[in-house]
């Protein structure tokens, strides 16, 4: 089940702010309702304060999602929580990109602080 | 023929506003005027208020056009106008996007309340 | 339904052998399990006899199985046993190509005669 | 030759403001100096006040530059000023985009009103 | 665990050769060193027989690995073995295609009876 | 009209076979049926015996279709005819690629003399 | 050597404001240092004034620096001035793209007058 | 290991400012943690004061990294300090962008001065 | 420097053949000459007699040319002959990829035992 | 103008047969009619018998071309016998592809000795 101790930090390297994304193509939960996996990806865009997530623990973060029944937009807002407790950012920003449900293809987007304008778009 | 007492919604999950798309790329109708076969794709877009529509039930309702003969400026105000009855959003964007007609491709995009800048182009 | 009788024919321009292509990008029947629409594109390759098939008469064939419920399997074969029929072909090629149900795409290849290699793969 | 005489109206579905974009990919014309043909994609954007164009008229309209002796900035300049005459909309934005000529690839963007931003690009 | 007996069979509606492709675009399993998950595409070829395999009997097939320790080469051939049981098919071809670990992305290819050359490929 | 007179050649600079291939994406005629234009793109290879064409008057003699009314199988069998008149090859195909029109797309394969097996796909 | 004299212009058709792009994808000068020569794209955009440039006579100018040795940055900036000097327009942008050199490729921007913001990325 | 001094400097050739961009499509440095390579792409955007980099200068000093164990965010910073103390400039961007890392594509964006909207988005 | 003892390997999981490819996006060594990286994509293909390369094994055998100066022609020749020795494949195929050095970009394709002719183009 | 004496050879590596490809996409000769440049790329592929071209000198033969006046069908066999006296490989190929002129883009194909079927389509 989704386990946000899993989540380790570094101190940023500089006190300058700058933009961190990463993009995790490879994301797998399950549908509660219909029980079949969802399969997506997720972009993570923030500005640290004083820590930055670190990538390896942030991989097995979303790998605990895997076997998680939990709707899309549940999922998106569960992360960006999850990380904004951790990181404490200045601003965080999840997107979730869903493959296609009986021809339908999903996009979630979640943020915390003031994002700016140019990211906005996901 | 068109059916909004299909749409079902679900309590959105968080209080925080966040951002809904959802891209259905199987929509078709007909044209009132030649009886042919219109394709294309519907996009969705919304900051839910109290209330989020369920994916299938979204499926089902453009199922609903299948034989109805509709203009594509008609069929996009009509999904606008159900789906902004059924969620009251803070605000909502519906952009269709049709396959070429005698070479001719268009796109009709219909909003309610304010649509970000960043969204506006669809 | 199905209607094979909409198709119209013209005498073929010369006698030399040439290879004729028609794909359809919008097709689209109703899966008889489910009831779901199925979309897809169809794929037609033939060396004309002594006739070439009408191109607007093939699309309102196309057109007749809007509604009916047939399987990917049974709509190729079906396809390809009413142009032969009705054309009688050197040889003729029906591909259908389907978009994802469940995560699954599909391709179905039906023939008639001997259809040479560089065609094969559709 | 040209005749705005082909365009037809029919009225707006809708009080409420929405776009309407064309995009012909078949569009040619003459070179006046050279007598060679040019070859081009014509995109239409507005937001209808009372009346909309009707497509199949749109493309008739178009078609009657075929043989017409014409410089890309007169024919974009042209069929922005046809349009708003006939539709006399709240905006309206007319970009041409011309295949290569001598290794140039050209395009012109003429407009009425007030284009938004987002639509200043074309 | 994989689990062959969730595949279902239909009858193949005709005894003409035709060729069957189905492409997953959302498989994944668990690999045994690491315990990390794998992402991958499975494409299934086949002339059948007497039997095709029913599309979301073969989805729930494919779901069985989801959490299942195997290697990319022992996957495949697998699959190969439990549809070649089941469907008894004219021939047979099991594609897989995995996303990148360590910057290196890998295709298997395992088959069953006489592939024709133009499938050779993937 | 058509007009082959217009087609100029040059000897062939070498007297080792080789292959040359030129494609015109700018070609359009008229539908015979409809009277509205069709747009296409017109490819040539050959092996030069004695001469070569020459690519300006190439590039005349499909303009000179501009205003033709002929069907997709007459214009790709004319082309072909006209060619292998003036230049009388060791073989030649033309293939014509046709935009859609009501939604499907066609491509013509006509040859004169054994084109090698390679090309056959167009 | 580059020559703005071979720049020639006619009259604006409209008074309208209006964007003109003039994009030439083969464009070549020699680098001054290594004496290897350069391959790059030009992006011209200007809304002219009083006049417009006539798109022989810029592939002509352009045609001059074929076999000048000058600097990308040099280039940009000359072409800016040789336009803004002959056109006097509203505002001018020109953006050069250079292939890549020892792996690293380039972009120069430069401008004249008050580039509106759609257009300043290039 | 990475050596600043390595960066060649030449006067601008211009006093009105223009934007400059270096894209290397060929970065590599060792991740401190595993020992393994990492490779990305180095995106540097800057208007010159007085000075502007010399290209040849730039790839040498990229490829001073080569062996260096140094974190994402590091080296992008790291880059960012030696190029703004070296070129003083008017504004200054760097994005790194990364390839996957257990499915995981990463890029960080670091900044000197005001960096303009449009650029923002890397 | 290069060492094939990194190689390990494993027993091929089945008796009847199949293809295994492993395509290392990450390649990198050094021009002898010019003491400058190069970079490159390694394509990997063969049939496996009784023993498969291990996946990480095989990158780290790949990391081991990281800092070694040599040709594309030798490494492409090099890393079949390790190959061979260690796996005593029924067939195997060795393509490099290499990025443009200069604006010519290269391809080398070494092989061992009889290539079917459905992989001899890479 | 063309200079063969530029290109310099050295001893293949290994005494099996391999191929080796080089693309060189930055070719630019003069047309010998109009006095423009054309541009283009040069593919070449060779097995070689005793001896390999030099990258670095076969792309200072290629700019000797820069401002040769000569037809595509020319300088395609010029390059193709000026290749083989200088290498004598086992087969060789020159595929030249050459951007529009009015619309029309061009290939040409030059041989010496048996090339293999997989490469005849260049």
């Amino acid at each position: 089940m989704p386990d946000s101790s899993l989540l380790e930090t570094f101190a940023t390297p500089t006190v300058s702010p700058f933009v961190i994304e990463h993009t995790n193509e490879e994301f797998t939960s399950v549908c509660p309702k219909t029980g079949h996996p969802d399969f997506g990806e997720i972009i993570l865009r923030y500005v640290p304060a004083e820590t930055c997530v670190e990538l390896k623990s942030l991989k097995l973060y979303y790998q605990s999602f895997r076997n998680e029944g939990i709707f899309y937009e549940a999922v998106t807002n569960a992360i960006r929580d999850d990380l904004v407790a951790r990181l404490n950012p200045k601003w965080l920003q999840v997107v979730t990109v869903w493959r296609g449900r009986g021809g339908i293809r999903s996009r979630i987007f979640a943020s915390h602080g003031e994002v700016p304008s140019e990211w906005k778009r996901g």
